[in-house]
């Protein structure tokens, strides 16, 4: 996890801005031999992608990625095979027309990282957020979609698990509903709610925040490496530096801190094939900072966007008091976005674990 | 983050487990002409040791810090100047005896990470939990100790916020309180609750766990590499990486989820000074990834320590159904400890930020 | 220097096979404020541009660059100023029609690395070589061009000395005759002796190896990060990563085991500005891996390539035995346009420790 | 490579001075089962170590390495199984008596690092040149022995191929010639002419320069990870960190830019066990940075040590110039003790390509 690259022997780099020429990655590490498509990747890239419903912004990204290296296209002009190298894709950027920003080009929004990247590095890409704009998170989703490939029969499921003061009812949890409504929600039960919820966030010009939970199954045990390496501690590192992410959790995360070790303790017993079994998960998979097997869980909260039509108060670059208000279009939770994101990432990390376990111990 | 080592600049490699010889730490990276003695050392070491009240283990670890290079000794004995070449720290472990584990070598406790150590290495260190044990931690807090003297007038303090089910009234926080109880909470009116619940955890042969929060202050504006270094990213990692921790937040953390955009956003003035002040601290002093100057705050929660009393199902490495009880002394709240710990891994994170910051811009 | 990245603070990652739609690289840590325009890029690139002479191979490859994202471009339309964020650029390869590979896509040529990427990944890409193809190096020498700017003052400058049995007459080096031929020689009166040995060597169908010396000037002392980052060799770990290089030398290099302690030691003495000069500089401008403020001095061998019209004996992938003659253009002396190369990646060494020092340190 | 710490997956960080308590080394992403003793280290480290013979520095320095972690002692009291957690290693430094240093504390010896540490860090351990001692490298040797451990069948020896003006017979090679002399050299028809060479320079305080070779035989094929962690260029930086190195070559290394094409490539066959032979080894076992399977052959030139007699021009930290004169005990030629050191950094480099390779392409 340095500057823009993350991972060890799966590792993802990342550039581009919001308004720049494109945005990509390079994944480099990848097995050979991994095979994939664009309409694969493209797949996820559309499941991020803002314009799908009035709840995501109306911006218009067509989000079109090229693998432009790291493959050999195979005769039927589709399928590619990873040779080893690294694996370069590319978004180009169809909005990205100059066009005057006016004050926004010195004013700091609040909430926002205008500031704080000023203040770091003395000049800012002011366009659209530069570099600290969601839409770097495109290229995240391309590389998940690669590192979703890596482990044997892996699947990540992302879900929205609350939105603002609401939140599903998990035993109505349906992974199947997930796609059928805007929200990623799996209660369809849930749907309604967060339907007139957000309507209402919406038209008042204001955002809300959301939880996302992430579930990864066919996790092999022994995943992960301590004390500095451990899987839920990069699973951590990787969600949190997803954009407007303000906290991480592991399987029961905040509520264990209010267990009694009898309650939190998942109990093992053998299974009927002979391996081992957790009679329950509150650990979200993972002790000691290594999979134990059973599904790895983890849940994060992403505040909400300020980009707001209400007026704040702020400064600008030369220090003047302003008030700033954010037009345009704007996603009213930005956390439903981050399901495909927060997926793209937990494969990312475990792609990566999975690669140096094999590295170290050749246990698989 | 690789391994056994942590950070870029600032980095931490640490070594040892809990009964073997001894266990230590190399921190390579120090800027040189820094002054520390071993007394500054041992202070937070001893702030970390068991056996501190009745709320800690009974354990004897008399945890001596010797610092074994990269050091010039002062005349007067005492103070020690950093070279800007690898500071090795060692803590002999004085309760090494061999002794006969039995049963204990080959079952899994449950919620331990025996059966991952296991599964992952195929073999593992049973003595008192090896390299998964707390006592890891020993060497986090030294090296910390010399990360709090990176940054000019840095300040980082942790502090007990919630145990089980119990909380502390911030509005009587009291940063003078935290070392005047047994369990660093800041809150005075806090202590009678928390010794009671406590006590009835400890005589139940239970355990329970507990919210810790860290607050950095006069941390810089301009820290964080973002957008996969950013700085609360890499105290999410240091902090998951502690024994135990389930979840971590910056700032608001899982509450923002519940905020609109409208009370999220910190709003900004010109401060008396002519530099920028936040009227409200949401964001945990980071914005972007990036710190604000405002405090940074992180919170994380520990989950109880899953040796109880109460015999809890389980297998061992043979395949056998055994039931496991956990005897001998341990915490009851393995959170208490891990204030000072959560402090040593918060000031790792901003040294280490400080000089990557350095590095690039020169704006330090 | 992890896969396809090299570099801790001043980070390149470099993508792209030979025949591939395009290759690239992502500079990622540059310094913010930093100017430069694609043009003082492209410069840089048609040196190392085939086709320059008859002495090179005869392809043509415009190798134009484009900077995709990490600036903003000012209002000149030409100066583009980092903004600390990653640096992408693009160079599309136009020469990229399939063709039928014929034998060639099974066969191994005897010297080149065929066998070697077939049994390390179980696939190549068998069009030019792939990712092992010198057509890699131009994204070296755009990152380079972006290096060459870090540090204030630096100069970066190469030039063959050597090529088979011929070596310059080092008493006759003259700078600015290094661009005025064809070899980058500095020595006018190698120029003839050079050409009418390579001429020979090209009619043959055979191929040559090369010396080539770069040196770098105003490297501020105490650049370096002993002792497993130290500046000598970071630069023979950057220098041996060019295609085709067998050596690498520091100062008075292999010749300096030939010496005693009195000739080898460099003698100090104040300069008039106050400053400690050498009297001397077999050790190449770095002592215990840190530079000393004289002139850095490497040099490195270019083996001959392997591409030559004489049939060799091979293999292929089904383990026949084959003869293997490689037809088309190649250049005779690959260790010719070594020389930009060379100069870029020690250019790149030296920004990185730059850097780094600066983080450590604080003292540049 | 950062700082002080080598390696992807098998990382090894050192510390310690010269003349401080102890030093040591951390190896960690060892692999776990691996068996070892500490005797077994305790035998490279012997061959490393000073006053073997008069041809090597006459102070007494035991050696004496402590493993303090990482393992599992087995019943027979010696044999050491890695856990698969970090391996911690001590030397305590039995010569650490504090003395008067004099005016050596603030004089810069020509040739050493002396200026170079200060310059850089503003501070500097002169106690035996502190860091910059080549007691550092008793810790790579340590590493090594279980470097040595990792990639079956695995054998590295090195051998004294040149001193001063001298070199051996390539022809009368032969390794069980290397622990027959004091010098390392495998041709015994070389002894006598290294003794009377090196009594020449030992009796007139001088020193001389040597070159060192080292072979690792039974590499498998597919090591290195091209392009920027290609085994030949890792090779390279390891043997460059190592005190007084100055040249380091590949194979053929500088010969191989006066060969012809057809002179340098290796030439295929299908060896009689269906495997490809090579018929040459012009290459040293690498090609494009990845192991061919052939032998690895690695050469590197060590300067001669200016801890001479002779008294030689130089600065103090005053600006004071100065003579300077190195008395006390120093090797006459460096060179020798460096062949276990040489094949220490070689073995750590296979080992730590064996395990990324394993890691990225399970193809071991």
């Amino acid at each position: 996890m340095s500057h823009n690259t993350f991972g060890h022997l799966f590792r993802v780099t990342t550039w581009g801005e919001s308004h720049g020429i494109a945005l990509g990655c390079v994944v480099d590490g990848c097995p050979p031999g991994i095979a994939f498509s664009e309409a694969e990747i493209q797949a996820y890239l559309d499941k991020r992608k803002p314009g799908q419903s009035k709840y995501t912004t109306q911006r218009r990204e067509p989000d079109q990625v090229r693998v432009l290296s790291g493959v050999m296209l195979q005769d039927d002009g589709v399928t590619m095979i990873s040779t080893g190298t690294p694996i370069s894709m590319m978004i180009e950027n169809t909005d990205q027309r100059s066009k005057d920003y006016g004050d926004i080009a010195r004013q700091y929004r609040p909430g926002h990282a205008d500031y704080t990247y000023d203040v770091k590095y003395g000049i800012r890409d002011y366009r659209g957020g530069g570099r600290s704009s969601a839409r770097e998170t495109a290229a995240r989703v391309a590389a998940g979609a690669i590192a979703r490939k890596i482990v044997p029969g892996l699947i990540v499921r992302g879900a929205l698990v609350g939105m603002g003061i609401h939140a599903i009812d998990r035993s109505r949890w349906d992974w199947d509903e997930v796609d059928n409504n805007p929200f990623f929600t799996p209660d369809a039960g849930s749907v309604e709610t967060f339907a007139s919820y957000l309507d209402g966030i919406r038209k008042a010009g204001s955002s809300i925040g959301a939880v996302i939970e992430v579930v990864a199954e066919n996790v092999p045990a022994g995943l992960g490496a301590p004390v500095y390496g451990k899987l839920d501690q990069d699973i951590a590192s990787y969600l949190m530096s997803i954009n407007a992410v303000k906290g991480v959790e592991i399987g029961d995360g905040f509520d264990s801190a209010k267990l009694t070790g009898e309650e939190n303790a998942d109990e093992m017993r053998m299974g009927n094939d002979g391996k081992p079994i957790f009679l329950s998960n509150h650990a979200g998979g993972i002790l000691g900072g290594i999979s134990s097997g059973a599904p790895v869980v983890a849940r994060f909260a992403v505040k909400p966007t300020s980009s707001i039509l209400t007026p704040r108060r702020s400064i600008d670059a030369d220090g003047n008091q302003v008030d700033v208000m954010t037009k345009g279009r704007h996603d009213p939770c930005v956390g439903i976005r981050a399901v495909p994101i927060g997926e793209a990432m937990v494969a990312c990390a475990i792609a990566d674990h999975y690669l140096r376990h094999r590295g170290q111990t050749g246990r698989i």
